[in-house]
């Protein structure tokens, strides 16, 4: 830093700028003139930092990564059990979900999108193989421990788990609720790691 | 009928060309030209039928719906296990699922839209009553006649199969892969139920 102080990174802005005008317009329905009215500067000086639309959602799905390894990520203490109950929360609730409705119904726009363009399917199949990788963690210690039954493969339970926070997600956006999956989880969790949390 | 030959319904030439002009178009740039061309015939023509976009594409919705309970009815015939595994499949992998493929980009489109839209979501919803409906009484006679194991409870094991079927369309979409769910889910429902088919 030599001492000086770093010269603020426009960045982090145009990414809290394209988070409410992914809310407030969707994804089908944005424009760089939404992004930029909401980052209060001219079109222009938004096409400095980013000269297309899909560039800068690019970068966004980057940031949203980037926040969604940091709440994601399984605790460090606890059971395996707890560790993975607080991970599946994690990837199923957000905090501040109200205002994350939005922003999932306007990602699952861009999910729409996405046979269409190789770079967005790689950008989104990211969260799913961190998610993987997570869970898979999780239950591998249980087993190796023997807190979990001793035949599970946790690459099923991986599989299985994330295609159903997947599912939930889907669920929620395309009808409004997810059916009570999350106590629905909690019973295959029980039934199938053989354990319970006392 | 009077002896007279029915006059055709015009509705099903519509709804094939309603289902190739979205398998081309994909549903956000679909226009009513776009299906009047598919059909062959003029837009006003379309019109005649259909005021809206929205009104023809609801009337779409209901004839998949039609077809989609045809096709995933539990057969009446053979064990409840062998009867659930022929459900799972018939609403995991359609016949023709490579032309299926471009359906459900759109459809999954549609659902983008559905948070706007309550009559989206209602028509949608039917779809997953239907699944979850078939789904439990399969697994409800399979507890009542002893195939199954008898503490399973059968809404909370259509809750997750419906969930996972609900995962895995959106993963095709979205990743183009669901990760290999089919094994997944055949491990679940050996180790959830208590009983493999031999």
């Amino acid at each position: 830093m030599n001492g000086a102080d770093p010269v603020p990174e426009p960045t982090d802005d145009i990414m809290c700028a394209t988070y409410r005008a992914l809310c407030r317009h969707g994804y089908a329905e944005l424009t760089m003139q939404d992004i930029a009215d909401e980052w209060s500067k001219s079109k222009p000086a938004l096409h400095y930092h980013y000269d297309t639309k899909r560039g800068l959602l690019l970068a966004f799905l980057d940031h949203l990564y980037d926040a969604y390894t940091d709440r994601v990520a399984a605790p460090d203490e606890g059971t395996p059990r707890a560790r993975l109950d607080a991970l599946i929360d994690a990837a199923l609730d957000p905090p501040r979900a109200d205002a994350h409705r939005e922003l999932r119904t306007a990602l699952f726009e861009v999910k729409a999108q996405a046979p269409y363009d190789e770079a967005f399917r790689e950008r989104l199949g990211r969260f799913d193989d961190y998610l993987d990788t997570e869970i898979r963690r999780v239950v591998a210690e249980g087993v190796e421990t023997g807190t979990f039954r001793a035949d599970i493969d946790p690459s099923t339970t991986a599989t299985l788990l994330l295609t159903l926070v997947n599912g939930a997600h889907a669920r929620r956006v395309a009808l409004g609720t997810d059916g009570g999956v999350r106590a629905a989880i909690d019973d295959f969790v029980d039934d199938h790691l053989g354990e319970a949390e006392p």
